[in-house]
């Protein structure tokens, strides 16, 4: 240490991630300190929401309606996110942001976080403060906390997510749900992230709205909230045309939407101009925006803030857009593509 | 495929993983036909403690009680498990174990795992459907299933399993309930898992009990909820003294514990004569059995097939043995030890 602070974990307490502490690194302070130093940094717990938070075996959060709906997802270096074009807070939030995003899909609310952690020694202390804060301002952002878990070491970063949520006595909203006739409506942006992920490929890390689309998901929390009387909703992580998919077969149907419906964004059409890509197909096939998109009976309105983009009919299972059926277009992590 | 399946997803569904589908790797066969392969393979849950399982957003677990106990693993490949020492059928009970025993001492019953997957493409198929395999065996023998999780590329594996659990309006047994005056107790095995890593890492197969302990741990989940009464209870995961330690910080209180209450056993005295080992040191500091320790009100019946150990005093914060205070002995993932 280049400071006079009585050990290690002090000096991680008190500095920031720009002063001393981004030279130390995970293995200098030891897996005890470090999850001291990320328990102090997380935002506290509503106890109200957690009885029991960081520090036992396991935490103790409401389930109103005496059941708790949950998710998992992993983050892996490499794969989900580069250190050299995502920061650690970037990170942290998109790590919370798409999983909090089932939870909204399930028309639940989110009551907690928890965070498992595979580091390599080298890792910079201030990298995992840094995905710490991202992780506790993302959760913040719809009213819950970290309240748990584990941090173990690996070759290679890896991150998991689980999201616990409540229904308090409502249903599910499942993609089993939709019925010929529904409305179908989309809230929130589609494209953005694989427009930026192309640029950050060719070497630019501008138009910053697409580059930080790719960093950093923004699922419109409160309009998956505004239709909670969707018949069927999902949050659109593979790509709109993919996630739709999910929902036909689940729910026997086809889904007819239109590609007149969406308005290009000026980002999306000027960055599909300068690099000879398809703004359309960003749209219709891009994934990782986190996104919903929900069918509504016909005849209920469709929430402020949603865009109606089709209906669904009983013409066979599938998706079609424009009069074609189309499939694909979704991510599969282990294909060469 | 040197076979003629259909397909495949065919081929897996098919085969055993003795056979042709042990030449394939998760990269030949993809994401999706992977999740399906799994699912199928997973024991289905009780529809009485889950209303959604695999294949939407999120899962929806039964809660009773208005709050669920939730808690992460996370295991990383050459850290806690090597493929040449333990099989994928081993490392998902292993997984599984470790995180249902943290619910158990909470005092909770588990309601459901969700298993998050991080793999080589090069992973064969085998070896994912037998981690599939143990986790739901493991899972089995306390009544629950796998209900949701997530599969991702990374460069090594890493896998996360969550576990919940429900209270049904109980109070959580914290680590900080312990009082002076309590009686401490242990249940289940100490020290097989750390001689039987030993052994592993100086090149023997043997002894099978203490080999196969390093490779699956029993925790013993019955004693655990006969032990339901405890003012606090924890989990060995680090070594009997540091987990102590853990109760002695969190409830303010001193653990004098005695080594003439441990009847060493054979396997772990014949094992140690033969590597000049300490069979008690094992006992005292070995990780990883999962066995449960915890404090009871003095005058209480402590539950049958539990061990008495030793007295909580108010003689200061920390743990005793024989008289003498310990420290240490815990695994500290980031250390060079």
């Amino acid at each position: 240490m280049k400071c006079d602070c009585p050990s290690a974990l002090d000096c991680v307490l008190r500095t920031t991630v720009d002063t001393v502490v981004t030279e130390q690194t995970v293995g200098d302070i030891g897996e005890f300190a470090l999850i001291d130093a990320i328990s102090k940094r997380l935002r506290a717990a509503d106890p109200n929401m957690v009885s029991v938070g960081i520090g036992d075996d396991s935490a103790v959060v409401t389930a109103q309606g005496n059941n708790v709906v949950a998710c998992v997802d992993m983050l892996t270096q490499g794969v989900h996110f580069r250190l050299d074009w995502s920061s650690g807070h970037d990170v942290g939030r998109k790590a919370a942001a798409q999983n909090l995003a089932d939870i909204f899909a399930m028309g639940a609310s989110p009551t907690a976080l928890l965070v498992g952690l595979a580091l390599p020694r080298t890792t910079p202390v201030a990298w995992v403060l840094d995905l710490a804060d991202g992780l506790s301002q993302e959760a913040e952002s719809v009213g819950v906390a970290v309240v748990g878990g584990d941090i173990v070491r690996s070759e290679h970063i890896a991150i998991s997510v689980t999201a616990l949520g409540q229904l308090e006595g409502r249903q599910p909203i499942m993609r089993s749900g939709a019925k010929p006739g529904d409305i179908v409506a989309i809230a929130g942006r589609l494209g953005f992230a694989a427009a930026g992920l192309l640029m950050l490929q060719r070497g630019f890390r501008s138009p910053r709205a697409l580059v930080n689309a790719h960093r950093v998901p923004t699922p419109p929390y409160a309009l998956a909230q505004a239709g909670r009387h969707a018949h069927a909703m999902i949050d659109v992580s593979d790509g709109l045309i993919s996630d739709l998919g999910h929902i036909a077969r689940a729910s026997n149907v086809g889904i007819e939407i239109s590609s007149n419906a969406f308005a290009i964004p000026d980002e999306l059409a000027s960055a599909a101009g300068a690099f000879s890509a398809d703004a359309m197909d960003w749209i219709l096939t891009g994934g990782e925006d986190h996104a919903f998109v929900a069918t509504f009976a016909d005849g209920l309105v469709v929430p402020s803030g949603w865009t109606i983009i089709g209906t669904v009919s009983d013409r066979g299972v599938g998706v079609w857009v424009d009069g074609q059926i189309r499939t694909g277009g979704g991510w599969d992590h282990f294909s060469d593509k």
